[in-house]
């Protein structure tokens, strides 16, 4: 089983959330309804819908129980996306121009607000105070990681533990809030969901890493972005933090700043490449998704188990 | 009695406020700390603290009822205040830097986002499905408010009902919800809490037409920023559309731009002062109070009135 087959099962509930997130971004403003349905229509992996019903289904499984979950989740990652990618000054995601590109910046961060609030319209809907603590955390978390790796930047001395710190505050927390939610809202029991959080947590560590790797070994048409953009933004991601063990390394990653000319950023791509640094991430990501897996295995024997295991793999071996 | 009066009488309880709200905002990152208390300790009117707890005194007034809506509403506010600092391109608020001048756009983004983000964090402590819903309409009405104010700049056509939902949205939505919260939270009946809806919307309308004056009217002392700044950045206010009936003052108004020279926008500003629009939007603030006295007239005998009364003073008479 592949991802795509796993997208095609839960098809049709992923098609009613995707209804559903259409219908709450429709507005009477004709620019706000374009811009903020911008990156729902660019498509996407839509991991974070796919981890709530999965974990969904360890409950009493019911789209409609999930769906102010789903819907939420993924609002509040497509207003974070819309907001990174004006702060990184960011032109195409998913290949298509961003909303600051396609727009500015002033209307980007506006519809990154107005999605923002009417992910609170939705979350209002669900019942469980439990949810409601959980997502405001998770929102508090992402904007803090968010500063941090804008305090981060072109931080070459920073520790492993402050890449590791943030990319949970980044991304593995709302894809663990996605586990745990779609249990929780479901009506599992708690050591389920409490589970699930950490299944979360571990997949989404290693989809930041696998994120932060395809920076340096995707094409750009496949990451639909420049490659090495990252590191041309000053972000300081797990390849660079391993590579830059070598001194004469680190001194030639220094020099790159964000308007190093194209020949030299491949160059100091390719050493990085050399130090090996590529290879560890990976063996790191694999230790989080054999975490993962260990989680897995301690929750009860459930069809949607070889689903989740699915995932798993493709985060291990995504290309895109 | 008169706005500091209030102020003082009800010191307690806003220093309360003000506590929580710092300690809300605490976090261990010290950049967001320092950029996202930096409008709370710049001071401000605390316009719709006072309101919350007033309108609070209609039910079984306590101060920790009323606490998180009081809260929230004001994080909603520094949060879009902050926001707005990028989108207007502005350098002093209050007499002091923006979050924007003093740190960067970027920073101003995030930390807005930190803002509402703990903003939610607040609002789930509320218990009322009632207050949840209102609070997640007023952030969606409001940020429609700020993307329609971007569209609408330097539409020197527009109508004046563009102008009145446009402030509506921006402004008297959230001054409503303050008067309407408050009573709900400290348990009012809802004939008393629609009232004070209709009481904050009245008073909110007010309120931002004084502002659009003020920013023609005042010095650049008392306004915190520099005279003119609205028509500068191309928000065609009040004043500015009645000017306009005149069609001579109105090709005039249109050569304003971004970048127009001190001598030139002083000029234009005396014009428009001139045709006596800003006596006319005196006259349009004066209706909305008046509305507003009528409902206050409607509720029921209460120690407070006499202090909303005085809000609604000053509100027509304030010079900042």
């Amino acid at each position: 089983m592949n991802y795509t087959t796993v997208y095609k099962l839960l098809h049709n509930d992923l098609k009613s959330i995707e209804n559903r997130l259409e219908s709450v971004l429709d507005t009477e403003s004709p620019l706000l309804r374009q811009s903020s349905l911008h990156y729902l229509q660019a498509g996407g992996k839509r991991i974070r819908p796919i981890l709530v019903i999965l974990s969904g289904k360890f409950g009493n499984y019911h789209i409609d129980k999930v769906m102010d979950v789903a819907v939420a989740l993924e609002l509040i990652h497509m207003a974070s996306l819309i907001h990174d990618d004006v702060i990184d000054d960011a032109y195409t995601r998913r290949g298509r121009p961003t909303v600051k590109a396609k727009w500015d910046d002033q209307i980007a961060v506006y519809t990154g607000d107005f999605i923002l609030a009417k992910s609170l319209d939705v979350i209002t809907n669900i019942k469980e105070d439990e949810v409601h603590k959980v997502l405001s955390k998770t929102m508090v978390e992402l904007s803090i990681g968010e500063i941090e790796q804008i305090q981060d930047k072109y931080n070459f001395d920073q520790r492993f533990t402050t890449y590791f710190r943030r990319i949970k505050r980044k991304t593995a927390l709302l894809i663990a809030a996605s586990c745990q939610l779609g249990a929780l809202a479901a009506g599992a029991e708690k050591h389920i969901y409490q589970k699930l959080y950490r299944f979360g947590y571990y997949i989404g560590m290693a989809f930041q890493i696998t994120d932060d790797i395809l920076d340096f070994t995707s094409t750009a048409k496949k990451l639909g972005k420049p490659v090495g953009e990252d590191l041309l933004q000053g972000n300081i991601t797990l390849p660079v933090l391993l590579a830059m063990k070598n001194p004469a390394i680190k001194k030639e990653i220094i020099k790159v700043h964000a308007y190093t000319e194209p020949e030299v950023l491949e160059r100091i791509i390719q050493l990085i490449k050399e130090t090996g640094s590529i290879n560890q991430s990976i063996a790191v990501t694999r230790q989080y998704l054999k975490k993962a897996l260990r989680i897995l295995d301690e929750l009860p024997n459930h069809e949607v188990k070889p689903l989740l295991q699915t995932i798993v793999d493709f985060i291990g071996n995504r290309k895109f």
